[in-house]
């Protein structure tokens, strides 16, 4: 497609992703006030516990971990040593395989998890569920389907 | 509230949360290869180059900005300083104000800019906004605002 042809957003739809863009910023830092007043963890520490809690024996591969987060190798790893430090993973290395080692999830870490997400849960419902009808859930659920099928595409 | 009153989520709330969480972080991937594909910036480039080409006389104090795009202050400027060296953008240091420096969109930050927001445009269209109804975007933008007055709130 040519440039000229790109037709310019109208001021609904600039409107429309204005508000989408900061809703990507403001909700996640609003989370991440709400995780912090009731736990010692980061959104980045929730997120990285929850990823290696539904993981296959509780552990993951660090290179596969930062493909699923979208992190440079670099900054997980570094965000990893000072999960480590508080307890919360372990590092194990693969003396078999020379791809990369592996992290799993402590008792503390999973107990860190379990003590959090309740309160986690609170504020996921009272910033973004309430006031939802099940048909608004479900227009949304259908879109976020088809913007997640072209972004991935 | 007692955590114990907490509701889990339902299985859908869940899917549909699940869905935000992935779509807040493939779609910005999406929207930052397309970019890079016919231009030299990063998304977080172009964000800076709209924030400073939107503002009074092209130009914020960093502090501003740094508030504004809900960076560190540090990353922020380490950001700003490879982005002068590119021309994008120019530090002015303010002599009769120590509370900090301002940065200006440059005539070449503003050249990248034109140069990009086709693209973007064609971008935003094709991966968020195609196949959208008025009235599903009608209701997407009451709902964002709704969550945006709460976590602004």
């Amino acid at each position: 497609m040519a440039v000229e042809e790109v037709p310019w957003l109208s001021d609904r739809e600039q409107q429309v992703w204005r508000r989408w863009l900061r809703v990507q910023t403001e909700l996640p830092a609003a989370l991440g006030r709400a995780l912090h007043q009731d736990s010692q963890l980061s959104m980045q520490d929730f997120e990285t516990l929850v990823w290696l809690s539904e993981a296959d024996e509780q552990r993951l591969r660090i290179s596969a971990l930062a493909d699923e987060m979208h992190w440079e190798r670099s900054r997980l790893s570094h965000h990893l040593r000072r999960m480590a430090c508080r307890g919360l993973v372990a590092k194990e290395d693969c003396a078999d395989d020379g791809r990369g080692s592996y992290v799993r999830l402590t008792a503390e870490g999973r107990a860190a998890l379990d003590a959090a997400a309740p309160g986690h849960v609170r504020a996921v419902r009272s910033l973004f569920l309430e006031g939802m009808t099940t048909e608004e859930l479900d227009l949304l659920g259908t879109f976020l389907e088809r913007v997640l099928g072209r972004a991935e595409g």
